[in-house]
């Protein structure tokens, strides 16, 4: 595997997409979120496309906005991700399999379970992105009336990880002996009593689940803050992430990477996937033209909160036909409003434009043809910016199309991505190793 | 529908069967715990032969058993329930899909969640076996020392039911309107916030899932106590349960249809579906002996703890090939020593025989021919023991391909059971009806 000179891609799936406006986009599935037909559909289509994953966000809660914003967006409701990737599971032989789920508000043996007999009924295909939750509303699903401190979810997400990795380990790979003669199904001292009893959780186990097939379905995290990086380093095999551009990237990288040694880990144990919204055209103006139709998209009213908390500054009485008006300095929205006023300038929008950016999708995005993406990923990889990315399709299905009909062979022409998987495994395709059991050698 | 007098039938599922013995049996799948293809295949037969309901039994712990038999047995690890009917809703297409989950050790949030979104990705088949947990060793993989108080466990079962039946009905059957023109996705007017605050619990809602297909997943009841026949009157819309013979069945029946009324329900709003082994045979002769070299693979050591757990007298000195001695009565002991004896005359069988009885599967059986059988079914069908039956396969997949192949056609030649699913969702095949929204009428 010419694993370091590749790139990893991961599908980051919304059913309608992440962008706010992309239900309303020419030809797009507005039914999508309860669409398992749709969902099959991208799921295989990435897969004949080879992606590493298909992953799917989640969260406890219906999004907290403003009800303007709500009304007008798709992404209220969805799929639970542990019932639609097992569906998916069965309708897919290869691709990754990655789920979301809270260490904050779920129960270690429940999260084990679920994560290990997905990775046996894909064949080894699971990926658990480990949050911490940080919607508050979530709380208040859960007999809470405040949201768990953070730090306080970071120690319990680390005590968390180690008990369920421990579950996993309850069976040797080889207990499950099943001598019809002798009548022996499984060998009792292969099996492991867990016995956990720490300052957060007390679990006893074992797992009622032989070991997963990858050892443990692969770890992702995607903490920004201090104990989030700090989280990655000491557990994580994929970090997800959202650099706003190279430069952000690069030291993101650089610093998650450089904290993996001080925990007796190697540089390529963990990949970085930063996500990142593609959109293509034939020409670049083509593409730059869909990403304002479909930003164009999103309802003014709800547009221009999203614009005002970018600013730091009430932007609604703004001529929204109009380039921004010059804006005073404060102190609490000082990197916010420089990325506003460098995005004005560098594509010359007016207010409606930032608005509509803002509220839809404002991460990091490449806006070209296949051949100037597929440059742009390649500086990435070579300057040590990520291993691959987390794409975000701007509407679905025609976006997931072209990234993969267009910029997928053009990454392959040019060496950068695989034509053929070459494993099984989610941990195959990422060139991770299987972890050996702890109990077990 | 001529509901009343066609039987339902659920299949029992264990992957290798609930027999002990099962996996040595001739032609068994014994690594069908976790192999997923063997499961998909007795699902998709199931439906062929028009089975209303594929039901998965669940617990949270390994079961707890002495060691020389959990050794010995099967039933030891296997597939997490949603995972494993998420994944065989994308591969059928009308079975039902029943998933059983703990009130006593999920989260409401969590589980009205998971059964919408299978409700939605199966197209309205999911249903929810409600239990309280007996085992009292789950309770230590969540963090406790001693298991909740049985009376307490039901207390919260009302309550959750409540709470998830509540967060089901979140969103109005029309309040998504996704009018790509006015970009109004939802009515805000058609959400409903919960905000339950009740003894056990406080969830606040909504639930972030789209009102489920079925209204409401069909709810499922086990418990067998006082208060688990009273929660089952109350909510349950399908009741399994494990009389031992007809009149045990007709006392059950008349117990649990006879308390609806109280509860303003009607007694065609509950079906009772009695757990039933079936072991079918050319003659009734060949079935006895394929059920005794059945019961022949449990072994001794393990048997004989059955035994005498069953006589409440210790066993294991008997002449393992001699009749039953003569046992003193005591008063622990009086309903299972006189089961025991009434097998032991019927059947005229040794201690060995009665000890791998008890050791495999001692519950109520249906062995003889097609005919015999359906002849049985239809006594019990119009003597009010039953709507129909949870069935047993024996061993896997030759016991259900029998049922399949040999008993459905036989019952469907006496028009006690379906030639072709009438409807789409599980409600249809059980005759049940949508309820309406609770908040939005
Ligand atoms: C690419 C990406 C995907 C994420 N997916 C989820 C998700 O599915 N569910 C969730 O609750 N949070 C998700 N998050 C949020 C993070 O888990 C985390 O809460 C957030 O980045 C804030 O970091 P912190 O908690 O370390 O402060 C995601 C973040 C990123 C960058
Ligand atoms: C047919 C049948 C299926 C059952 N399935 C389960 C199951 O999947 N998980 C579980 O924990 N208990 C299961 N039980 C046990 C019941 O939920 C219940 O705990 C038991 O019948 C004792 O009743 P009680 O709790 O009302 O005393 C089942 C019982 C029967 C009769």
């Amino acid at each position: 595997m010419s694993d370091t000179r590749q790139l990893h891609l991961g599908a980051f799936m919304r059913p309608v997409s992440l962008h706010t406006g992309a239900w309303r986009y020419p030809g797009a599935y507005a039914d999508a979120n309860f669409n398992f037909a749709h969902i099959k559909s991208f799921a295989q289509k990435l897969e004949a496309a080879k992606f590493d994953a298909f992953f799917m966000a989640d969260h406890l809660a219906v999004l907290n906005m403003p009800v303007e914003a709500l009304r007008r967006s798709h992404t209220v409701t969805s799929f639970e991700p542990f019932t639609l990737l097992s569906a998916l599971a069965s309708v897919t032989e290869r691709i990754g399999l990655v789920a979301t789920a809270s260490t904050t508000f779920d129960q270690p043996y429940h999260v084990a379970r679920r994560f290990a007999s997905l990775d046996h009924i894909s064949g080894g295909r699971a990926g658990w992105n480990i949050v911490t939750t940080a919607n508050p509303d979530a709380a208040l699903n859960f007999g809470l009336d405040d949201m768990v401190d953070h730090d306080e979810r970071y120690v319990r997400a680390r005590e968390f990880f180690d008990v369920v990795t421990g579950l996993w380990d309850s069976f040797a790979d080889d207990a499950f002996i099943r001598d019809v003669d002798s009548g022996i199904f499984f060998d009792p001292e292969k099996m492991h009593v867990l016995d956990h009893k720490g300052p957060e959780l007390k679990v006893r186990g074992p797992l009622n689940i032989a070991r997963p097939p990858q050892g443990r379905p692969v770890i992702v995290q995607a903490g920004q803050s201090e104990p989030g990086r700090q989280l990655a380093a000491e557990t994580a095999e994929v970090v997800f992430c959202s650099p706003r551009d190279l430069a952000g990237g690069k030291a993101l990288y650089a610093d998650i990477k450089g904290r993996l040694e001080a925990v007796g880990r190697k540089r390529n144990d963990l990949k970085i996937l930063p996500a990142a919204f593609i959109v293509i055209g034939d020409t670049v103006e083509e593409a730059r033209q869909k990403r304002l139709k479909l930003d164009s998209l999103v309802h003014y009213d709800s547009a221009i909160a999203s614009l005002s908390i970018a600013l730091g500054h009430d932007a609604s009485g703004f001529d929204p036909d109009a380039p921004l008006p010059p804006i005073p300095e404060t102190n609490a929205s000082k990197t916010g409003r420089s990325q506003v006023l460098k995005l004005a300038e560098e594509e010359g929008l007016t207010v409606r434009q930032l608005a509509q950016r803002y509220g839809g999708y404002a991460g990091l995005a490449f806006v070209g043809t296949a051949d100037t993406i597929a440059e742009e990923m390649a500086v990435w990889l070579n300057e040590e910016g990520s291993d691959g990315f987390n794409v975000v399709f701007p509407y679905l299905p025609d976006g997931l199309d072209d990234v993969v009909d267009k910029l997928v062979p053009e990454l392959q022409r040019r060496g950068l991505f695989r034509t053929e998987y070459e494993g099984t495994t989610l941990r195959d395709h990422l060139g991770l190793s299987r972890p050996e059991n702890k109990f077990f050698r």
